[in-house]
């Protein structure tokens, strides 16, 4: 397969520029909050959000600012400990999960801190003085900044839902009307050998490279992601109570699960809660917030299985990358509005997972240096997910872009594309 | 012994005049606090600022307001689930270990809804128009108000201690000059049969009743409460590795246990995280934050034990209800200044351990209803302590006032009194 | 109330009659059991009975044995360390939890062990050779093993529990043609002074000393035990599904309560599990297996209380100390069968919570060195409980006697006994 | 790579001697045991060997006899659930965490139970009366029992060593005698498209089919599993205290692991605890009981990695499947003293951990009914090891063959070979 590849930004102009995009829309993402809502954190796993906000400025000051001049004087010098977020080769960390516990610094010195890191940043590009590795590290910083963008959103969307009293992010989901969901159907893979993984002059992080070679058998990949209405089907054949559909570790982990997180009953019916409060479960819409084990029955429960990653990336060859992404603005997983040849909605809208452990590509050697902890040392008990959701920047994503979490995890926009082996 | 009395607050006027001054009281508390310092709660046992401001407001809108008039119109419907701390008679509770996941309603809506219920509280007493069974609810809500101000500030203190940047509630502590530390020394009690609990005029708590005879062997009492000199020589003599030295539960609890809460260890010795920032250890000062266990171990080490809860009472008898309360702002326990003729520094500055499981008086009755619920299904595994701390209110304290925390609980104003058996 | 005592064996000949006794009866109980019976621990409450065979044993080689001859061979060395319970003094001990992993040394080894120990203490007292100090420890081991006699059976009945195979200790339960159950009637007793604790000749525990004055107010004393038809009808009355009848611990720890402990549904209403396999629950028994909690709840429930420690005692001043001990052999408590004159069934068939925290007596003082370990340590958290069960021997007891456990056991032969302020 | 293959055992007197030979050994292996070592348990992934002894007979019971004969009458009806492990095709099973607590049936009564499965069994292998489906369910019955027979020693191994009086399965281990370890060298693999999985007409796990295509980049392989002596040098430069070697899971959960489980700190240097007692770590020999997170700590400490499962399957083609296995009966591995020509000691001693998840091959398909739960259904969280240890039945083993366990588990034989991508 081809390998789809935005163009490396390797001058500090445009760097600046991307800088200036990137951290502004962390800021707006901000705005409709409180103070309050910035320093909450709901479990070990999740940050509050000004957290993020910090964390991401930490980066750029331990990483560029602090790598430039050894004279680098730091905003205070205690956020080295506080908003390193698990780099050992920096030092020591604040613990995880205590990070809501951390009133002071408040929202408003962390603005304040962003800021003053923004400034330093922008003389440094203004006035072209980045060698080519720190420029790198300065890029790494934004794609960084990216994965924080949607991690806030979905640590926040967790964190309202503990609140009965409905607590929303915005007034309205700007969704499209609702269409007839359009039947599934299936594409056909044949067998050979393939390269996948990121080459070319663009960025990409380190664990989606070298690129190799893979054998692939032939294999039918879905037309679309399972809908809401199908996983309806799933769960009125007492899908969450058979246990001959499920992995043992699902099984055991699945004991309270009655519907995707976020589903609650309501009277009509199942309904969601949303970043705009509580929504109906529409039928055609991509289903959303399953966690690996989920998705894995569902699919054993319809005969299929999960995608392979290499065979994700083989079937979305070609595919134009778009689809509903941040930048839309809607916060919200739309029905698939796309003609039937060839699988579409592969990006945008909900992460796929993929039966794909975590694990290095042959060849993967982490950079030197505590960047090299960046990725290389997750990968083991995770599973990858592929293409995006309605919460990631379109311009973050690739082809060849791996994202992962844990098997269990379901606060993410998480969702399912079917493969079957070719009968 | 004599039972020490205030009266009663039996007219609307008094009563206003009183609402008045402790809704104030608790709002003064919170004007150095961020909205994301009243958010947050650092253990289940501990509660978030706002919400200690929300629930006592909580309390009058539904103990007074909504029985007063059926047709009452809460200020939000939903917080008579979010701030009901306990009381199943009133209907479910929001889980208390999640308290601070409430983000909103945020700190300007919880000020309002305080605005709101004085509004409403004070527009009743101006008329007058409350029952004498309403005017004694809302007695107790001020009383409940002041036990959540100590609380405000112990759990804030609490939150404080796990940020490493150091925060403070206030620049100083209006601490008076150091002084030598006067030797402790011993008061005998005569044997015989005594009088114990309130009976009066004035408020007390249910638990405060009925007045009973005890009969009291003979027993001495020490002068004051134990400094930190002392409690210093007891760490120098292992006194935390010693098994012989503790109760077995004390034992199991107390293997991290190096030291008294809040210390750490400091350049010149051990110093005191406090409300205005580290402190060193001043050695004329009460021992404070230790457990019923450090208390009970350190008497045993020094061949002495705590006194029961009706040996303090009587031991108290007529000693002058002052001492280093929130009324001082001092916020901190300070050295003993009284001259040596009669035990001293029992009231403020420090809770004191009694050796009483708390439980009920002989001929003790909840009151009927939801406010029945106050106090006496707490009865059990709690211990007694009596006297009052530097954050409690001198007005809200008595000589028969009875406190209760868990014997491992260590984050209140708590210290040790130490007496024996008469040789 | 007078104080009924038995003689203290304080002669070499009557000791040696009493231990031959006593450690042939702990032999007596294992006989119906294999050694994978003997080797297993259900929880870290319980101890396999391998265990208590060797702990008993343990004592004797420890305190006795090892202490009079600096010489002493002890059966095996690594015993001192695996079969110390909770003796600081003596040296550390293997971890409680761990208990039932000993598979080595196996039960024939523990038998030879017990058969040494009672051949070097039988040369020692038939010699008549030990001091009196050792006499008086030795004593005190007997009781000790009269204990561990009854917690060997508590916790084999708790092992077997876990099987759904229906292991049986013995085929059947000698117990008397069931009768109906008397109606509960009230005997007041009057206010006073009251001398409670032992004084006397005869053999106590540190724990029931120093005899001393209590005052005591009016109050009424049940009858007889709680009966399992009188427990029924607080089930039938929502009884676990009522906050306001529990105290708030007691109601956390009830979450996954129905019924007593061991109580299982049949086909036609609820049966127990008993040391002879399932049996019916007959009205008329006293309920057994319940915890402090649920007592307490019951008493609630009722409009009555449960009695102090000091009622308990005062109540039972010159009742017979007669019942269903285990020398009877049922093992399974029976309906009282005693006139209505006065208070009965007061010793044997069920320990009787009492509202009483397990703390020290005033002026008491534990002996010195390790084996003043054996009680006063554990005066924490636990409620006192009087007048022993089905499985106490007989000789073993006393009006003064205090048993100790926490609130929420359930696996002793425990019952509930009743009283009320008098009206 | 070549595909090495036993015959399928496919007639039913071929199929008895197996029988007779395979149920004998596991008699064979509880024969140094008493009752008490085969009833308990030491953790919830390790099982009682009593426990194993019933469930292999139930394998037999469940899967043939019953499923021959709709009329069959078990040994107990209630072993059926008891000694059922993972199969919810075959009903409900009684929790694994608890089967340390069956103390009933007793070892007689199991021993008695597979004298009668083995009558069963060999009456209708006597008679040839088994149909092709029965007998091929039979055959997969012998290798479940050998796997058994592995996990017997090894949780025997697990519960002995929590046993301070040291505790050995036997007396002395078969050891040669020590000698000099050879240094490590490095085999190179070319690229290129290989066969991996089992084809063939022996036996085989369904876990092994399909045989399928894997492309493979070049790599080296080590010639010998790393030694005792190499590992040394890891914890000698302080490979447990360096989180940048570690996986951030490995590092959380090694942080109370200071060497390989059952390393204990001796007089003169480390000492392990053996099957056969105390023994040295000799420095030649194989490292053994570590995880999957030590193995890839190590390995990353020394610039290599560990190999994928297919590059161990075809770095193993060709490779006499021969070493030290339970045949041998030493228990222990030994010191590698092959020749230099080719990789060895690939087969015995220790299993090898591998890099790759455990995932379902291409094309992979679990049998129906409840023999499908065999392995399918753990397909996840785990890690593939490879080549069988000392205490693996040499007719178990294959070159395709895949054991899997999780990657903390370290109570299994498990040790480190190496690989290295080409450079």
């Amino acid at each position: 397969m081809t390998s789809q590849t935005q163009s490396r930004i390797d001058d500090s102009a445009a760097l600046h520029e991307a800088f200036r995009r990137v951290r502004g829309t962390t800021q707006r993402l901000v705005e409709p909050l409180s103070a309050e809502d910035c320093a909450v954190q709901s479990m070990p796993d999740a940050s509050p959000a000004k957290w993020h906000l910090a964390h991401t400025s930490w980066y750029f000051e331990t990483f560029v600012l602090g790598n430039r001049d050894p004279h680098y004087e730091p905003f205070r010098s205690e956020f080295r400990y506080l908003f390193n977020s698990y780099y050992n080769g920096v030092g020591d960390q604040y613990p995880r999960p205590q990070r809501g516990l951390l009133t002071r610094p408040g929202l408003d010195e962390v603005l304040e801190y962003r800021a003053y890191v923004d400034a330093e940043m922008g003389a440094l590009l203004e006035a072209d003085v980045l060698s080519p590795a720190l420029l790198e590290i300065a890029e790494l910083g934004l794609h960084h900044e990216q994965q924080h963008q949607e991690l806030l959103l979905t640590d926040l969307k967790h964190m309202f839902s503990h609140n009965p009293s409905g607590p929303v992010y915005r007034r309205t989901l700007d969704s499209p009307d609702p269409q007839p969901g359009k039947p599934l159907s299936w594409f056909r893979n044949p067998e050979g050998l393939q390269w996948i993984g990121y080459e070319g002059d663009g960025f990409s992080f380190d664990n989606e490279r070298p690129r190799h070679r893979v054998f692939l058998h032939e294999f039918e990949f879905a037309s679309r992601p399972v809908t809401n209405g199908e996983y309806l089907a799933f769960m009125a054949d007492a899908g969450y109570e058979r246990p001959e559909l499920w992995l043992a570790d699902g099984w055991a982990a699945s004991r309270n699960w009655k519907a995707p997180l976020y589903w609650v009953p309501g009277e009509g019916g199942w309904e969601r809660l949303t970043l705009a409060g509580i929504a109906p479960v529409r039928e055609s819409a991509p289903v959303c917030h399953v966690s690996y084990y989920e998705a894995d029955a569902y699919a054993r429960w319809l005969g299929a299985r999960l995608p392979t990653e290499a065979e994700w990336e083989c079937a979305a060859d070609g595919a134009p990358l778009a689809g509903n992404f941040l930048e839309s603005d809607r916060l919200d997983p739309v029905p698939n509005a796309a003609a039937d040849e060839r699988p579409s909605q592969l990006y945008g809208d909900v992460w796929e997972w993929t039966q794909s452990a975590y694990s290095p590509y042959p060849g993967f050697v982490p950079p030197a240096g505590a960047v090299g902890e960046y990725n290389g040392k997750f990968m083991c008990n995770q599973f990858v997910l592929r293409g995006g959701s309605c919460v990631t920047s379109q311009d973050h994503i690739r082809p060849t872009y791996r994202n992962f979490f844990y098997p269990d995890a379901r606060w993410q926009f998480s969702g399912i594309r079917l493969a079957r082996d070719a009968s």
